[in-house]
């Protein structure tokens, strides 16, 4: 805090910025469950009615992963952040915008695979993978203003990290279209496959591409002596 | 903490209250996304059912912008004060009442718009237009309250700031009604864009209109070192 | 943490508690505007569904009040606590259990008026009176527990401090059975107003009876100097 | 700190997973108070609409002091975490994972026991049943990680304590499948009983098993002198 009195509506520390993302991200990945209903089937099939809910349990989980792992993401992309400036939120709302929508297409997709009709289910496929590619791509916008204000970040974060973030949530961008595109064109369940599979691929690359390799070596190796 | 014991309950730091207004914040903004539901539509309609709910689309999308620029505010302003009493406390809950409500004249506006009754809809963008008047009436007392009271800022901010930000606070109040006259005399789609634009002024005066010129100057200006 | 190993699972600062507590109060009042619904009216009734509404605005008012009410509490009960144990833990997830009740009375007594049937309307004005009630009950066995344990305090509020706030919690007990009383005997809309202006009362009291005549003299004094 | 730049994305301190953690909790307990809803009843009857929601009211109680009981077990494990790592962190989203599914089996269970077909309250119970013993298998692994990674510990708790808590957690999968076989073969309400005690019995031990002797003793003694 030491800038000119002008700092205090500006450049700012990031405590209440983490604060408040990681309660929305809290909030929604939560929200999720209130898609989980009870099946509306008469007197004696609940059972029954509970496992013809499959959809809804496949999309809460797919939902569900995207969100831990874009929690993590969030973490870790911090953990490098200095200071914010008022784009640095601006471009933190829109992750946090695109985040938020997610339990939108995930009734949805959830609600037409339940129902028999293949075109609805394909449209569900195509909504579902429109919202995921979006976040990918409010991300990628993330990484790009990092990449471009390096004055934002720690001292030792100030490497390439955040350029080579943005090929990650580029590839998401392209992967979670994919996923769209064949779910439409080829079969609604190939979509879900790959919206079940893409979280696993971002959460084992979570702490970022760059540091993939290395992080590998050191992820077991004995706690460093305090002090 | 260097006050009597008396103090244990009347003044006090204000990271509670910032804790518990962020997780507000991030509640309202979340819950906006139950109004997104699966539209009610026949077997293979599900296209034009999304489609057709662009209001709700809208709604949210004025809504979550306003809730961003009211914790943007809201940060903005805490980080000028060094203290709370309870009348702050007090004008702080009133903030957060008067956002906790946006919700409701959300779904009325989005459900209006989507019913093709044009009576209902100039009353869905009036009572719009009154919540949004109210939640800056409410910032108008809570830069009022600051105004008046010094003592509970920091020193470097015991300038003409809080008195100036109630220009900007009645602006709003101003501005929301007169979207609510406009889309209740003229046509309700003028409203409705006016809702959308409102955020976005206010974003780009978030940091203060008394600091807005100085803060453009200095956005993009390097890191100072550090110590 | 001067305490032995033994104290990692016993004493624990109450940091945790405060954050788990603020994040419950903050969902709390915000989960009462589900309650706040699009009226259910043919089209071009839209105001006269919102006017109609009426008994759900007050409930809100009411409840949204009582847990503003409730934070403040907390707020000033915790600002005297110097560490918490198992069974003050637990006397803090009672309060937060009644807290959390709050929403199901506020849509029962809100539903009950829009009704026209004057025995449910007294069954859903005793039923909020009850939930009310039970709310003091768990602050009085709260603070009943902190009069016992001055150990857990911090040395300043070792006074009778939580032995006066037990005659206010004690007064919260029998003006809401009062209130339940009344409005079940007479007419709910007695109920109804004595649950509107009880928050008023326990705001003004907030900061704790026994600092109430104290508390009037300081609160505009200057700030003191710091350092 | 002290490790070198891989470090930012590997290992560190745990205050976003506790806040992050402290968020879910608290939105799942109150989260539940939406499955209590003004029963459906003619005018008139809201009394005993109430009164014959009693299943909802039970399992709402049993959930509530189960999220409780989580909240408590999570605060004891991370009083004795120092660092964390990528699995510890999907250790925890497990753990979350399966407690954000609760208030799922809760609706069940507590629609099924208000209707009158026998076969879907068997079902409901064990449905319940299963999830509360996927998730003391959640905290079975999170437990066995630790155990198995003593260094991300702090140096205190290095002892037997995580090798210990895995029977506690067991001893829930055990219980809670037991819950669901009698319930589901012998009749619903035993399950439903036994959800409620369970709860009961971890909290008497939420400080450990290990420590559990130890921790009778000391709970009422005199705070040490501090400095």
């Amino acid at each position: 805090m030491s800038g000119p009195e002008t700092d205090l509506g500006t450049r700012s520390d990031t405590s209440r910025a983490v604060a408040f993302s990681d309660a929305i991200f809290a909030i929604i990945i939560t929200l999720l469950v209130l898609d989980l209903r009870v099946p509306d089937v008469p007197p004696g099939h609940l059972l029954s009615g509970l496992l013809s809910q499959w959809p809804a349990y496949v999309a809460y989980l797919a939902s569900y992963s995207y969100v831990a792992v874009v929690w993590l993401n969030h973490k870790a992309a911090f953990n490098r952040i200095q200071q914010s400036d008022r784009g640095l939120h601006w471009m933190n709302l829109l992750v946090l915008f695109t985040t938020a929508l997610l339990p939108f297409p995930t009734i949805v997709v959830s609600h037409a695979l339940q129902e028999h009709d293949n075109a609805d289910q394909r449209v569900g496929i195509a909504f579902y993978a429109l919202i995921g590619a979006s976040l990918c791509a409010a991300w990628l916008a993330f990484y790009h203003y990092l990449a471009r204000h390096p004055d934002l970040l720690k001292e030792q974060a100030r490497d390439h990290f955040f350029h080579v973030e943005r090929l990650r949530a580029l590839a998401g961008v392209v992967l979670y279209v994919l996923a769209g595109v064949l779910g439409y064109l080829v079969t609604p369940l190939v979509g879900l496959v790959i919206f079940l599979l893409l979280p696993a691929f971002y959460a084992v690359t979570s702490a970022g591409l760059y540091q993939f390799r290395a992080t590998r070596k050191i992820t077991n190796r004995p706690r460093p002596p305090r002090g």
